[in-house]
């Protein structure tokens, strides 16, 4: 398979024009940190980088505690044990693998339940009828940083007793209602992967809201060895989720960017959204605003997505199909019938690149090949 | 508590006196590598780095398959996920909780075992009861990089047919009979944390044998999604298992210099051989020898290990127990009496610092900590 990356390098025209290509920071700020960490001789386990990069973070992110982590699902399978979560726990269809992947290894299990039309996020009808049948816990998705339905997940959750554990891997940024996408439930799984606007390189992490959530959280990302009791490992056992010192230093680097980098990315989805149809774009931001991590459209009718994808391969540009096939059709026990939103989502999303580097020639490549493909039933 | 790294610092006498003091790549070389995976614009997800590394480790490691990964942990969880390994499985008590604990994620569970007095590995006779007795897989651990009793218990695994997956998280650089330690087994998982002698920040990598093998724990690092189906999710569903370009970088950096460092670890641990009594030092290396992670010794009878390790600690010198409490301990339903080996090693064994930029005076400052302690009850 041709690698689109590739593809754009060759052409010479700055970032590639594929989607979650890494935002680089600054190479002498990230020097700087770098230096730190080297000279310290300290490389991971709870360094002074990744303690400055969490006080930082739960600054932004409205938090009273953060977790660095190694990825984003980490982050996630993590909170699940903090909380206790086994058993079946509701998860969105439309959803990336790794939501459904930290249920299976923290030893829970995905109920899954369809999204609502509006926002692509979970649907709280859904849940609740998952809940009545026995579902532990609830884990909706922000799904390209838009909230979810906060307000009836949070009503769902005290009503049923259950927790609330928010996967947030796309919500940095975004804000809903006065404060960050990523403070809402009993704990969220941030991700801080390279393809992500702000980013450790690999990484992720976990926003709590209590000191004991925090220390046992810390706990298990250090093997489930308590400092407590001397370091000595107690169950439930723990694996190595910590953040480096050196991913912590990219982390440390780019947020001294990152407002500046926001608004680089926010101009370029005004672009996207001057060139495109608005009727494309995925109403996200029905719920918040501020998220800078997706550029995500539905085609139109008639229109075959994996037509446009491959155009756009042809001319060097990864778009992507996010989140197709919708995860319930992994499981031979969900009723297939039940997922007509996820379904369709599945079928007609596609995320469009998006980096603080384009320029609007490029952009503007992007937005012409879109609009040939999309348009041509209509044009026909 | 006083981190004891701190105040070796604070004399200014080189690498900290302290048990897992990490290595720091020449900066020169290092900056080498860095600047590739900043200039690709390829930060993580099996990158050419990544890639590199992993070629490079199949040919030191006599194994024809390698997969970087993001710990030594996540290694052997995938390597469990791939081999299908689930119920009660055999490790040995005398063993860092990661081993048990990468159990319990996969969805199987610690069966403890005691271990060898000879080399504190897995003993075979009791892993024979275990198997007897429905125990589904082996998951030995090369302690402090000798090897088990490979022979025995490869004719255990294959009586039974049973998995036989090693934790090789101490093996890199250690040698048995011809060949890796590390390439016993079905498969192994080693650790490149930043505390061992060769490293990548945090890291591991995972050791097999067959391409299938290794296409799976592919799979299975990236989420579960498959190559093979375009990219989408299928069950047995994975995790973000990926090593960093950036953490491959320092990998790459570090390997370049190994045979250098090693042959300097080598050199501090005949030093400690030549200062310190024989009859001290643990024979891990009754099978095998190139091992350079660990300088184990048992404390004398009578000594109390505590007393040793705190009268390093006054003086800026961090030690380690190495495994105490031994693993069994957390389990309830363990016969508590079963393990009078793993129980003694735990009540003596202490790790001494190595690090290859450590001086003579250095490695004398240590040596005579512990010497006078250990040597008091025989003075008095």
């Amino acid at each position: 398979m041709t690698d689109p990356l590739a593809l754009a390098r060759a052409r010479g025209d700055g970032p590639a024009l594929t989607v979650g290509a890494p935002v680089i920071p600054d190479r002498r700020g990230l020097a700087a940190y770098l230096d730190r960490a080297l000279d310290s001789g300290r490389l991971s386990n709870f360094g002074p980088l990744a303690s400055r990069l969490e006080e930082r973070l739960a600054e932004r992110l409205d938090v009273p505690y953060v977790l660095s982590c190694a990825s984003g699902t980490t982050a996630l399978m993590i909170a699940l044990r903090v909380f206790g979560v086994s058993g079946p726990t509701v998860v969105p269809s439309f959803t990336f693998a790794a939501t459904a992947g930290a249920l299976d290894w923290a030893g829970a299990s995905a109920r899954f339940c369809d999204v609502e039309p509006a926002c692509l996020t979970l649907c709280p009808i859904a849940s609740e009828a998952a809940l009545a049948d026995g579902a532990r816990a609830l884990v909706p998705v922000h799904t390209y940083g838009g909230a979810c339905d906060v307000a009836a997940l949070r009503d769902l959750a005290a009503r049923y007793r259950k927790p609330l554990i928010y996967d947030a891997a796309h919500a940095f940024g975004a804000r809903f209602q006065g404060k960050a996408v990523a403070a809402y439930g009993d704990a969220a799984a941030i991700s801080l992967h390279a393809t992500k606007p702000f980013h450790t390189v690999e990484g992720g992490a976990l926003l709590v809201h209590d000191q004991g959530a925090l220390e046992e959280a810390r706990r298990l990302a250090n093997f489930g060895l308590d400092p407590r009791r001397g370091g000595t490992a107690r169950r439930p056992l723990g694996l190595n989720g910590k953040m480096s010192e050196i991913h912590a230093a990219f982390g440390l680097a780019l947020l001294d960017e990152y407002d500046t980098l926001h608004e680089r990315r926010r101009a370029v989805m005004a672009r996207y959204r001057a060139r495109l149809p608005a009727c494309w774009f995925l109403p996200a931001s029905a719920r918040g605003s501020g998220s800078d991590a997706y550029v995500a459209i539905a085609v139109p009718d008639g229109v075959a997505r994996d037509d446009v994808v491959e155009s756009a391969r042809r001319e060097g540009i990864g778009l992507r199909a996010y989140f197709a096939p919708p995860l319930h059709e992994i499981d031979p026990d969900a009723d297939q019938a039940a997922f007509p939103v996820s379904r369709g989502a599945a079928d007609r999303v596609i995320c469009l690149p998006i980096h603080p580097d384009f320029t609007t020639a490029q952009i503007d490549r992007v937005a012409d090949v879109v609009l040939r493909v999309c348009d041509a039933p209509r044009a026909n």
